[in-house]
């Protein structure tokens, strides 16, 4: 140290650690580094995130690139754009969004943001108080728990019931919730289990959210990928009953992940959220001092949501649909896993390990990492999803090397399987 | 209330109620708000923000665009990125940067974020803990207030001296600080004063925040906008002595604040942010949980930064030159402001408003009030950004609406100047 300098003051913040060990970026980082210290030559195959865009089959739509390349030749969205987002994107998503609804949704409804985390960001900065708490599904999508975790918001969580295709245990969200409970989470289409729920059960959320006096957030990041006997409904239909606070995003329908264009919306007819409660204005000012997606992106929005043609999204659905059929068949015949339910949305599978078919293999993440390093697959542990000993796999990708993924699971049982 | 519902549990949050009272965007709203009250049909004069580009003399160089139609086209950018940016963004970032230093930045020391307010954002996050404090500039860029206000991170001000240049009151700085301060911000070329820090200067606050024992904030989004005796220096020329963080982003140079990309860098040869403290871990964890800039933009940095011409930047230069020019000459002839210092960089001039000459003005959000009901003209009010009673007037707009929106002011001032 030099004379008459002092010791250096600062240091890294410690309630980070806690927020990222949650996120399913901190535990795919520490896969894919397992990934390159192995010394197989196999291609890497990605079964742990909901990205099939490097796919060419799952390219987006040349609808959706033209409208960026003439937004940006526009040269009329260089500008900042007001916080909450352009009028007219705002106008066409609440178009978008009104056509399965039974009222209509107003421009001021919705809230752009730059992606669907970003609108978790936002909700969970909005309602965290020292006092409050929020219902969240066990297994769920981490990205509220490390949010909630960074801005000290309580968080308890109900569990899905495998056995009732991941429905909500609406028994454990009544005996859960208190005077400070504030809202609950659901995820529908089902990250990471697959399931869609029925008009029945969201109903039922509903009035259970409106007997707790909660509101909900209805996170369709995943809305009209749907492949089973259950069409997507969106949660908003119900919100007459309870107020509804809907995230969604282009990433997954048009299959632009990296685009990070979402929204979070106001289902709420009788404006709850907007007149008394207060949650619209705090989203309001949180959004001044939040990120933004690009000006150009927003400027683009009518044309992809307005041109965008069937045939591309029933292509896309008709992916999903054989992929799925192709995990859900292949994983039934490696026996340390366990499928309670044939997934019917979104793009994962949720599956039960059976440990005690296996040798030398700890839990749910020494699984995942031995995985990576010895077949070069890499699969998300349940552990990061909130159900430690079941895995969350992909179907999502290219048949060919789905296929390929899940013989390299079965080559890797084969090899740690218990000996009699 | 229907039998059996609970009263509505939910309410918004008062804490986002302090962050967003001082922003610019939510002083900015009221402005505008009173804009479109007013019964005049002038056209209005957006002299309140740092945004050229809806001008098409500030239009970007096609370069630009072109690099992100090819982003766009090639289809390899449609994917999640890594939390903290894609490789070759983060290499061509800091190449570029490196160019300007005494030492070879790695792209391990760059961090891509969804523009320098959301860079600000990050590193007040990573920085929020209980007990620290953080030394930030008066008068400054408030977004810094705002994140420190919702994260509980306590600020303390030093004072730039308008008297001689906006330089840092380095007394101050020394008798604010203490064993809890944490980091001191300094905004270089000058947001909201125009001002751009001198070798001598630069060297001066490295030194004195070395012997505190805290490292640099560079906000350095004005980079290479100058067009005075002084010229653009970036802080981290002194990053041997004291570690410096430097935020940055392409919305300024290349007048597309709409485009979202920044960035985080730190100037630290000695590897103490990376190796020792752990600030630099910090941002890679809170990167995992934050909004990220989208893929194709992040894809399209390369070409942006290396095939950019010298004649754009002259161009852009030229055009602020010559608008300060004009707004230093015309603000003289107005009685009510004194303009103790001529920009040299960036876009803005802060000047101090003598209310005893006005009547019926009660102080300067009266002030910009009233200029934009009767006038159609936005100034941001010198609260917004730290100093009462004084106004930061933006001169990057298009010279001719320039010329008019002073013509106003001064119409203003004679309409409202005290009679004797």
């Amino acid at each position: 140290m030099e004379n008459g300098s002092k010791k250096w003051a600062f240091k890294g913040n410690k309630a980070l650690e806690v927020a990222d060990a949650i996120s399913i970026r901190g535990v795919l980082n520490v896969l894919n580094d397992n990934l390159k210290g192995n010394d197989n030559t196999k291609t890497a195959i990605p079964l742990g995130h909901g990205d099939p865009s490097v796919f060419p089959c799952f390219q987006t739509t040349p609808i959706a690139e033209d409208a960026i390349v003439d937004a940006v030749r526009s040269a009329q969205f260089n500008c900042y754009s007001p916080a909450i987002g352009i009028l007219p994107a705002r106008r066409a998503i609440a178009e978008y969004l009104s056509q399965d609804l039974p009222y209509q949704l107003s421009p001021d409804d919705v809230y752009l943001t730059a992606g669907c985390n970003n609108s978790i960001e936002i909700i969970i900065s909005v309602l965290a108080s020292p006092s409050a708490n929020i219902l969240l599904p066990r297994p769920g999508y981490p990205m509220y728990e490390s949010h909630a975790a960074f801005n000290n918001l309580e968080v308890r969580h109900f569990d899905l019931i495998p056995e009732k295709g991941w429905e909500v245990d609406l028994d454990a969200v009544e005996a859960l919730a208190d005077e400070s409970t504030v809202a609950m989470v659901i995820v529908n289409p089902g990250n990471p289990c697959g399931s869609v729920f029925t008009y029945q059960h969201l109903k039922k959320i509903a009035e259970t959210a409106r007997k707790l006096g909660i509101f909900v957030i209805a996170d369709e990041v995943y809305d009209h990928l749907t492949f089973g006997s259950n069409p997507f409904l969106p949660m908003g239909k119900f919100g007459s009953i309870v107020p509804v606070l809907t995230l969604g995003s282009i990433s997954k329908r048009w299959i632009v992940p990296g685009w990070r264009l979402g929204w979070i919306v106001t289902c709420d007819p009788n404006g709850i959220l907007q007149k008394s409660a207060g949650i619209a204005e705090s989203i309001r000012r949180y959004c001044n001092i939040s990120a933004d997606p690009p000006t150009f992106i927003q400027g683009a929005i009518p044309q992809i949501l307005e041109k965008t043609k069937d045939d591309f999204f029933a292509k896309i659905i008709n992916l999903c649909s054989q992929a799925a059929d192709i995990c859900y068949d292949r994983l039934k015949e490696i026996p340390c896993i366990t499928c309670p339910y044939k997934p019917e949305g979104s793009m994962f599978i949720m599956v039960k390990l059976n440990l005690s078919l296996l040798e030398d293999i700890d839990d749910d993440m020494d699984f995942c990492l031995k995985l990576a390093r010895e077949e070069s697959v890499v699969v998300l542990p349940g552990v990061a999803v909130g159900l430690k000993n079941w895995l969350r796999i992909t179907f999502a990708i290219e048949p060919s090397a789905l296929e390929e993924g899940l013989r390299r699971i079965k080559t890797f049982y084969n090899r740690h399987m218990k000996k009699q």
